[in-house]
């Protein structure tokens, strides 16, 4: 604990300093709160605040030394080649522990897509670093499952000789463990990593097995992890009532007085997106998603007990939550459950999102299984989130005009990488001076890797924008007033007719679903087709949803509202913001997705409508590629959609723009 | 036993003449089996058969006399007056057995759409007539639960100070039991007429109440029933492999080789449409779908055990059958179920459709729930099937377009009811002397009664075809080569601005359906916006499915497959038969619905195509009324459509018309 890095005056002197000021001066407390900053997302030095808002410049500096030096030790950028050595010490651990095997997912207490340096355990065994999979390790063999997406990219990072690669679906885990876990074989589990409805799944393919399913106390690959990062102490912050439209007691109360009316005592909350919306706070504890991790049990009266690291609190943060929110640490969770088990309360749980470890400390409770109460009021946006989402997609399509009009002078030089290109995007975005972060990792990808659709460039596969290809950028941004995410693809040069063909097939899918009526109590899987329509016609499709909910400045994918094939059962509402991202993928050549979010509208003004019809209104405003637009395929409707669309594009971002931007927008959306 | 009617000359002389030809002749036994013929749905003498192929034209015609008498002392057409004595019957007998109430259900013993006048319990009790629906009596208070189609007419057909009437969805009869059933209270039910989801339901209920669910012996209803008819005993004849396409012993070993692969010894079939299918067999023992009740037993080894009454089988069919059906009387059915369960055998057998006391009966054995193995093979038409179906349509094309054009001219007179307009559409259908049956009661509606959705024409409502009203005619007929069903809607006079757009919409959602391409997988569900979205942007819509499953010579509804809202998560499959009919109705004053039956087939060169595309092939042929064409509400294609079916209709049916009716047929379907 003796390093420093250079400038740094050691601890005693940074005591010092503190006390000059007048704050608390434990460094070794200091020093456990900045590895906790290093295990965030933090992108900026707000988190001095947690320390003292009354420091001074130049404890500030010193603070700053310091927090470079504990991050250095941390080890957060991981090493992602695999290491036979780690799977080595996890099994001499297990065997230490009397387990044949043991169950390592990418999930994190909260079962979320980004999690924190911390849960990256899949990543630091295998070295994959895809956002989901599992592993299973026994004594003698190993496997790695993942979906569709990652086929591919297991093999270039895994050493399959190590674990062997499967399918989750072709070859699922149930079959692999029925067939390689010893009759009495026990095989492991951190009850804290796995939802209940997966851990009823393992168990039911061990049983099948003749085997047993254990739970662990302590995870024994944390065990082995030397240098594992610290879990997230990123600030939390309030989410300004001007941002959020509505205080945490009114919603609180409303979901109290539903739970009253269902007869529930209390609901336990895991979600950390969802708590985030019940108590308007915000945070920084993992990469594109502004949340911090938290759980929460929401009384039938309307308090809740929040289990939160109180370091991460930032200064008057208590005084906002007030007092029906009582800041409980992480570490009594666990008996608050057993708690309200002993008193024989009617408790809501998901076991679908929810650790198994709540339900196994409920036992004994009278369980409500239930989806988590906050999913669906949080997907319907009230009107000054609307609004909010609205300015942000002002900044947003500004900034993303201005990319596409400088990629359209620069990409024909052909020096350009996908990396290059999504780093420019990005300094776009960020001269708004209002990017907090962007919601999802950029897919920059030209020519074939378009085709692959979860494409994310490295070093290893960063390729040069070639010409008369097809680039496809799909990117998102989170600002304090809305979250975005939108898809474009642009032809370099000349594009082939084919590509122009399935480009305005997409297109007219896109516009379908763009200009969709329908009734109360449609879900999106019944609008999914809209989609798809043109290009079945010519025996095309594309594998991915149509649409994902989106949060408001929160999660880029949220529940519980879908457009997709699979249906989700969840009719749309007006306020629910979903994606349109009709696609044609045609591997090794190139890749199309056309994506603007939307928000469900009543439809307003229709005569004579017998029926409550909702619309949907399109948020995001960016040109549309006119290069790639077959118009003898397009109806006059369409047509008319599009130039419309594009006047408004034109009208509303074209005073964020510079003349020469100005300029290339109006031959953008120039009328076809 | 001894009523004789003009020209019968008693029971002796007729065994004199029997025994004369050599006939068995045990009177009684001859009246018995009248009776059941009395019972069922035979339209013709075929059932003569049944007591010797060998009569001579004068027992011929004495048995002619014997049937009407034996016919006219079964009351076989009920009284649907509301009859308060027989509720009080129903009670005492109640009171006799213990019980302090009693489901009656108008479902029987195999849960099918068409029931024989045995178990029209419901219909004799209530007075209601509708195709399903539910009574519970209770000792001092009753009700009936029907679904949305018949809240008016059950209200019209009983004695509401009898049975309460109720929603069967928003005033369900589980609360109605909570409310109603005493703690400690009897409620009884006929094990043979629920299904064992519905007993389960309803166990649920009834514990809720404290109370206790009790499956009765023999039904009370039956034991206070006077004159109950007898269960229908009709000819079964063999269904020609012409027709059929596939041998029974084919069907029956493709089947039982796919339940030996999943560990099944047997199959229980309780469903008379896939007995009839996998024995290709075919009966009339009830109206409009034309099969036997039976029940069987399906072997992993490919035998069948038939429980069917052996009096019904037409001479010649055991040999048809041969020697791996073996027919056994109904009575052994539960003996038999019993034996399975005794061996420790894993049976399939279906909860939705089976009977309760299937599942009573099996108690002990390894039961697979699952659905009934014949349901999905019978769906997915064989080429020989289609083409007979193909067949069928151009005969039904023919009877149907003689018919419009007769309509056509007939209606301005003013003088038609809706009454006699579908007895001569019946007649027209007959005029091709292939007519089995009408595949369901004709709708036949006039103006407002067409916003009826289930439109059923009795003396009381019966309308005649008003001036500048719409006529909406369902209908459908049974044909030994194929089932149709097809919906027309008509302008008499001249219809209005708002009737054009109306019927324009509903002609655009049925053509952007009858146009689907779609990849393999795709679910009906998944169809169905494509019918609404005309309508729904317009804010209309229409409140039934859009598409039903249709039989080859059986049930014009089966499933599994479907196109509706709900989804059905079947996936459309070459060969499956549905219909498309979406429809648009204004309570008070008209409905419109275009109805043709479409087959699912392979879309054949789709030069390109990617995926395996199905598309649809329109089966049904008869013009649809271009006065009621809006054309500026067309796209190009859509004229396109209607222009090219219109061809095809001429085309095909021509060769079967008068000169008068081709020249109206040739104007009927003129290019628009």
């Amino acid at each position: 604990m003796t390093t420093t890095t250079d400038g740094y005056e050691g601890d005693e002197a940074l005591a010092d300093r503190l006390s000059a000021i007048g704050v608390e001066s434990d460094i070794a407390a200091v020093r456990a709160l900045l590895a906790g900053i290093a295990g965030a997302a933090v992108a900026d030095d707000a988190w001095m605040d947690l320390i003292s808002p009354r420091l001074d410049t130049a404890s500030k500096r010193q603070l700053a030394f310091l927090f470079r030096s504990v991050a250095a030790e941390c080890h957060i950028e991981l090493d992602i080649r695999p290491d036979p050595e780690r799977l080595a010490k996890l099994r001499k651990e297990l065997d230490k522990a009397g387990l044949d095997g043991f169950i390592v997912p990418r999930t994190d207490e909260h079962q979320g897509e980004f999690v924190a340096p911390r849960a990256e355990r899949l990543r630091w065994l295998t070295g994959f670093s895809g956002s989901a999979g599992q592993a299973i390790v026994l004594r003698d063999k190993a496997a790695i499952f993942v979906d569709g997406r990652y086929t591919l990219q297991v093999r270039q990072q895994t050493d399959d000789t190590l674990f062997a690669p499967h399918h989750l679906t072709d070859s699922p885990p149930d079959d692999w463990i029925a067939e390689n876990l010893s009759e009495g074989g026990r095989l492991g589990y951190d009850p804290w990593l796995h939802s209940q409805n997966a851990v009823e799944k393992y168990a039911r393919a061990v049983e099948k097995a003749g085997a047993q399913l254990v739970a662990v106390e302590a995870n024994p690959l944390d065990a082995v992890w030397e240098n594992q990062p610290q879990a997230p102490l990123s600030p939390v912050v309030p989410h300004d009532l001007a941002y959020s439209g509505k205080p945490s007691s009114e919603k609180r109360h409303e979901l109290a007085e539903k739970l009253a009316a269902e007869g529930v005592d209390a609901a336990i909350l895991t979600l950390p997106d969802s708590i985030a919306w019940l108590l308007n706070v915000r945070g920084s504890d993992v990469k594109h998603t502004p949340l911090p991790l938290s759980f929460a049990i929401l009384h039938k009266n309307g308090t809740v007990d929040w289990f939160a690291d109180q370091r991460k609190l930032s200064p008057g943060l208590s005084e906002v939550l007030g007092n029906e929110v009582a800041v409980q640490p992480v570490s009594s969770f666990g008996d608050r459950l057993e708690a309200l088990a002993t008193a024989g309360a009617k408790v809501k749980a998901d076991p679908a999102s929810a650790a198994a470890y709540v339900f196994e400390r409920l036992q004994g409770a009278d369980i409500a299984r239930g989806e988590d109460p906050c999913t669906l009021p949080k997907a319907i946006k009230n009107e000054t989130e609307i609004a909010g989402t609205r300015t942000a997609h002002v900044r947003d399509g500004a900034a993303l005009t201005r990319f596409l009009g400088w990629f359209a002078a620069a990409a024909p030089g052909g020096e350009l990488t996908e990396i290059d290109v999504s780093d420019r995007l990005r300094a776009f975005r960020a001269e708004s001076g209002a990017l907090k972060d962007l919601s999802f990792p950029t897919i920059s990808s030209a020519g074939p890797n378009g085709a692959v659709v979860h494409y994310n460039a490295t070093a290893a596969t960063n390729r040069k924008i070639g010409q008369n290809e097809l680039y496809l950028v799909d990117s998102g941004a989170q600002y304090l007033d809305g979250t975005t995410d939108v898809t474009r693809t642009i032809a370099v040069g000349t594009p082939t007719a084919e590509m122009k063909d399935r480009f305005t097939r997409v297109l007219k899918g896109h516009i379908a679903l763009a200009t969709a009526r329908f009734p109360e109590g449609t879900t999106g899987g019944q609008l999914d087709t809209l989609a798809r329509a043109a290009l079945w016609q010519e025996g095309l499709d594309f594998d991915h949803g149509t649409g994902h909910g989106v949060g408001s400045y929160l999660g880029v994918h949220e529940g519980p509202q879908r457009i997709s094939k699979a249906g989700s059962g969840v009719a749309l509402k007006p306020g629910m913001i979903v994606s349109n991202e009709p696609g044609y993928y045609k591997a090794g050549e190139y890749g199309i997705r056309i994506e603007n979010l939307v928000v469900v509208r009543p439809c307003a003004a229709l005569a004579g409508a017998e029926r409550t019809i909702f619309e949907f209104e399109t948020l995001t405003l960016a040109p549309i590629d006119l290069a790639l637009v077959e118009v003898s395929l397009m109806t006059p409707a369409e047509i008319a959609w599009l130039n419309d669309y594009h006047a408004r594009v034109r009208e509303t971002v074209q005073d964020l723009l510079d003349d020469t931007e100005r300029a290339w927008l109006a031959k953008a959306t120039r009328a076809i």
